[in-house]
């Protein structure tokens, strides 16, 4: 494995929404994450001390913007802000799971464009690049100005379904609805699988209210082994229903892929419930226990992060790592 | 009609891509475009001198980038240079057609995102308002930290198949390769149509060299009338092999839809070959004489931009006429 | 009262920290609040709508940075966004309470200075004002280059305490600690009574940890009316802790005034067990009932900030404002 | 003492406010001060030439913003322009002391913010760091989102009095305004004495016209050791004014310290002819010998500034340096 | 004459270069000049109060950047500062005259250009106009983005050796130096006459030290009235030795003309006793008695400067008024 | 020669107005020019992509923007927007040509000043440095607040013409019209020679329409050899007109000497008759066969660029290298 360089010029840092994966990556890494205190007081606010120097030093700050996203987004403004007044030399922001992408853009009239929002705050922070892993629109990296480092967590899961023989002549990849063609897509060129979409109506960015099974899957599904491929599962709704409408057009066997486990509200007994046989995620949402059951498979970005970093410090080429197979 | 409030105070200027567009927008706005003198020197060079007062006045300035492509857009980030020195109170861009819009992400590394560029170059000239029609993708909206007025061409284009009577059950909206299912997605829901999807695995940014005609058309086109809905016919590469794998499934007749019509290289040619039987779009870009032919309709955006603009400096909703029927 | 001009051109808009001042306001302009929607979604992110145009009109926003902190401050950056593209002409803040506002230093090496993360968001997301009331450091305002409108509560206090008959030769101020001075002498000059300060060694800041009762009072309290006065009442510890010196110097009545009514913790058990006869508060911070304690007394600032907003509509001078009596 | 790493690479400059300092700074450090030449003409203009390559260099500019406060900073400005545009790496700016630090607020309407100014100048002119020492506010760092390396001169002083055997039970430190109590109380943490405030009424910012001796002095200084503490002595009023407050209320001893010697107008003769016994001073300002007098003590900063830029420069930690006893 | 519209919303501030000048345009203009002070304190800080609400307010702020230059130019800079958080809706610099212009270009290595950087001052501060006259190179003009209004002086020199007789067909402008040839030559075209050009080798910008007279002039002077025109008359030394050689080739009567009387050191002396029989300039810069001499001339600029102002205000086109005759 | 250091680390890339000047400039390096693809689409469309890697390296971009002058603009600016997001430590540009600098002023009212828009481009896109040769006007540099190398192509001409002989007592040089007397000056203080002035009235810009023999020649030209200088030389006309007018005025051989060679329109056939012996120029633009004619001497500038790029790259003053003979 690669090595990393001036080892002693480059500090990790970790913040509260995912240490595990943080963890596992200075391990990968073969670097103690540095140390940093951050407390939340009685009233909501947040302060933060860097309890070792950094001047001139690279760092590497891993926060997802996760629930509680606000919370967690303020905690990564406030950290950067005190590593440059701290003098350290570049601030890179690894952020496995960018919070707020799927507000891209004005849907209806009067809307914010959030995701936008998010770049001005880290741009205006200061921030010298940007780490993330399969945004909602490949569009979003056009919000930033400085180098933005998208990684695809695509490869874990052809090798995950690899393993358990599941890609074959009868797999097929399936868009849970129409804006989450692109995505889909990607995953089914690089496993060579037809696709198929299940025509959902339903707002394209969230599932909301009550809805009903999708009444077409436009593609044939009939006998397949289908595999529903999402950047993220929030509500569990959209999986749910998708799988439901595959099985009354004959899949045989129904799996969801999603990068990013969101797994909000009642998700977890929506999806344990469901018609899928597992749900296979990544962890770059950190999931407590109560967010775990059995149906789902959570796979480490940690690898494929801690590779990124080795190789941006020793500015090494980092496009055969989007691309490994 | 609306009519412009405080027209003493209104400038509408126009650019050489496309004249005629801007003429009718002026007559649909009741002003006359402002003088102005665009000099092409035999090195390349622009000037551009603005012949008469801009003190204080609002201004919408009327250019497309459209082939000559970077002249255009050189020619409209000067123009508003000389506005701003001119001590004009707002300069607003109505641009038609967004060249580069297809830049639109990092598709491979070390691409630009030239959509952002283009972005860039018009916030840094502060201007302080665009208004276009149909974006390759509507997170481009979100390049911009500046209103941006997004009308949508889909009524005009409902409107002429309406007439024509070929709106009605045998109707469907095909996308004619995955990356544009949303934008097509629109269409049919404004007439209330299924959709179907050519499953093109070429290049989705931009036809190019020999491509054989896709294998499948996902979704049920048999027997149906097909109205292929793209944002932009280029090459017409894609139109002409959508129409061909449409037959082949079966559809009745077939039909073109595109709102900028950049018709480039052997397109007209291509297109007036191919099995449509219409290729309908608008004036967001002009066409010169040899860029039409039988097959071709073009629909103009005049009243849409004029109404657009009128609604702007007196300051009323546009959102009804976003979605206005 | 001043009547504000051309109503027809302003917008107010209430988030959720404090809709009930914000209401006040409201009456007191004699203008309704305008129609948005706030969603929080299961996952913590914060979608926003405006639901009527915005177009050209001068707008307001009333938000408190109160608990919960991250979440109310990105309400408002969110707002700020989707106002700027809905094409608001100009966008102020109305912030009663500017959280994070005692992080305006680095006290220790590598600490952030949040205050100043805070201005340097606003100032991003392009708000043309802040009006805001009693900042915990008057430098604050140097943390922007927009205008700030700071507002003062203090006559608001020395009209309750002169009602109270309680203004007379027996009446001392008293600053909490050495970091409040400042603070505590204006409103001693308003009211021309003579200074004490509490010896209190605690990071000034917050409260933290068990404190002892601080053993020193400078100044003299001897048989008189103390009126403890601070900007914020948070765990509660300071006041607690300040009551109980003064009354072992033999202080026969003792008072506190704070503006800012954060109250986290148990702030409510120690200010009500404590020895001060009332806690005089504006509400720059809504309070819920469980908040709500006998000897707490609630003064509204709505008249304060509808005046203030009237005035900066009509373009007059506010500051006669900052110094009524 | 620390060595300076890559000697080779750094540039020490110093322009006219304060040449004697830099030099003893440069012989801490052991480098040359670089060669350039700044020429007043008789029109008041200034030209900055730089006589030797700075490219690729990190450069360390000493400066004063003292009187001639506006020269000294344009000499600045210039200075950093000139460095700029000839290539230099990274340009500090050492400003032991800081002027215009006293308008850090509007305390009436319609004042400037003059130290916020002067901050948005440097950053304009893309100055990469700020070495000050004890600026008027703290807040004062937070008008930068540079890195600001806020240096404490309290060890000199607490030095030079134990030296003299004045800090024990007896000595109390004195802050000579209700805005200066922050400032003496960290002095008073250092030798850990009690503290007392003169009770002075005049404008907190500036001593002006007449005063008359302070009435009260809160807190027990009557047979002690009184030092009274301030960042700036400028007009000498507020601490001649202070020692005759001291001495009505029966302090043995009177001293004075202050870290910057501003030293204006007729500061000299009322200070000579004061209570005090000594004023201790450090040389952040140049003071030219009809600024000298019997009672005046100089302390020289340039080891704290010496010992401060090779750290930096070596990218090691300088909070032990600010702690230093 | 014109009338301004709005008197109400206007506000005319003058600092203290040059009053004269300011009276004499509120005058022209018909409003009074607003009230301010700008206290200048011992040790050379300065520090400014607007005594009158501009909220709203369109502002006009006229000050000169002449000697004392860097306290004339940090007097406005704080002006300016105070301005915009007073709430000024707009402030536009009135400068006749552009101190640090001859700084216009990096000459020799590692020089400043510190015209820009008086520029990026200004701009920084967010002025939203410069009215200035007579630049030494127009290209300044391009080191601002906002709109700049360079009005030129050359109308009143004309009308002024017209109403002398000495326009005709003896008559011939002479560029004292090669860098000033640009200059000249537009006051020939205007008067019609030839040019002559002084074969000067000393350094452009600026007259140093012992000069030798020119030995030669180029073009055709002998029996003429030569009309020596320049920018700037700053120590006389161009002027005289100019005329000098001027007389040696045969020139019959010799005049100065420049617009800027800068007038440092010697230069009353030396143009005194020089061979010009007048020197005419105008008022941008103020001159105190003893700056003036027999042989000078001062035309006032005030017509120009209030009549560009009150076009500016109402919209109204000023490019007649630059070439007006 | 000098060796560039750290070759690893740095890359040069060339774009399409000038490859042949490119690998001239990599020969003297002794570097190859680094991989990159720029397609031209038949829309007009520019698609870059850079095919290595560019992370943490040096960049130095060879580009001219020369005729087609919009296009090659929009070249560089993409180039540079991939080379930032693709992690290039620092972006250089080299523009042997910069195109535009003609328009560096608003010679009349309401014109743009291109040359500004031009520098704002490029500064926005964020590049480091900008490498040029001899600008329209010194003052471009100040457009720039980024570091500009200015190269000088003097020493390449007065090394030729000291080859030939021409060099002597009997040399004048001439500036073609006023504008160009500083250009022609620092060229004859090199060699030595005295100069003179064609007394050209036409736009100074620019060549335009039909232009008659200037009438004068200010200076003695008369049996000399007359060396014109100009920047540029675009439609030919001022040069053709200048030797005429130095013909009738008794000048004995007549040479043109221009740093661009922009030869528009009928410039060829126009200098090749003309009455000049030989038009000598450089290669910062390329001119195809169709541009070169008998009388065209192109001398080039891949040494001294070369150079220039080693001595930035090892941060060597660069000033001995403008300025040697």
């Amino acid at each position: 494995m690669t090595q990393i360089k001036n080892a002693e010029n480059v500090r990790l840092f970790a913040l509260n929404s995912n240490e595990p994966l943080a963890e596992s990556i200075a391990d990968k890494i073969g670097l103690p994450i540095s140390k940093s205190s951050v407390e939340h007081f009685a009233d909501g606010e947040i302060k933060i001390t860097i309890d070792e120097s950094v001047r001139g030093c690279e760092v590497y700050v891993i926060q997802s913007v996760s629930d509680p996203v606000n919370t967690n987004l303020m905690e990564l403004l406030i950290m950067v802000d005190a590593l440059r007044r701290a003098s350290a030399a570049k601030i890179n922001v690894v952020m496995p799971y960018y919070g707020y992408a799927r507000q891209d853009r004005k849907a209806r009239s009067r809307e914010p464009i959030t995701a936008k929002l998010v770049a001005n705050l880290l741009e205006m922070d200061q921030i010298d690049r940007l780490v993330t892993i399969d945004l909602h629109a490949a569009q979003v990296q056009g919000f930033f100005d400085i180098p933005v480092d998208h990684l695809q967590a695509t490869s874990l899961f052809s090798e995950y379904f690899d393993k358990q023989g599941l890609i074959n002549e009868d797999t097929v990849v399936v868009a849970p609805d129409h804006a989450g063609v692109s995505f889909a897509r990607k995953f089914a060129e690089r496993i060579k699988a037809p696709i198929a979409i299940v025509d959902n109506r339903a707002d394209e960015g969230r599932n909301q209210g009550e809805q009903a099974v999708p009444e077409y899957v436009i593609g044939d599904v009939k006998g397949k082994t289908a595999l529903i491929v999402d950047d993220i599962v929030d509500t569990g709704g959209r999986m749910q229903l998708s799988a439901q409408a595959l099985a009354k057009f004959g899949a045989k066997r129904i799996f969801g892929i999603a990068t990013h486990p969101v797994l909000s509200g009642e998700s977890v007994n929506i999806l344990q419930n469901s018609l899928l046989e597992k749900l296979v995620v990544t962890d770059t949402i950190h999931l407590n226990d109560d967010k775990k059951f059995d149906k789902l498979v959570q796979l480490s970005v940690a690898d494929l992060l801690g590779e990124a970093i080795i190789r941006i410090h020793n500015h090494q080429s980092i496009d055969t790592l989007f691309n490994r197979k």
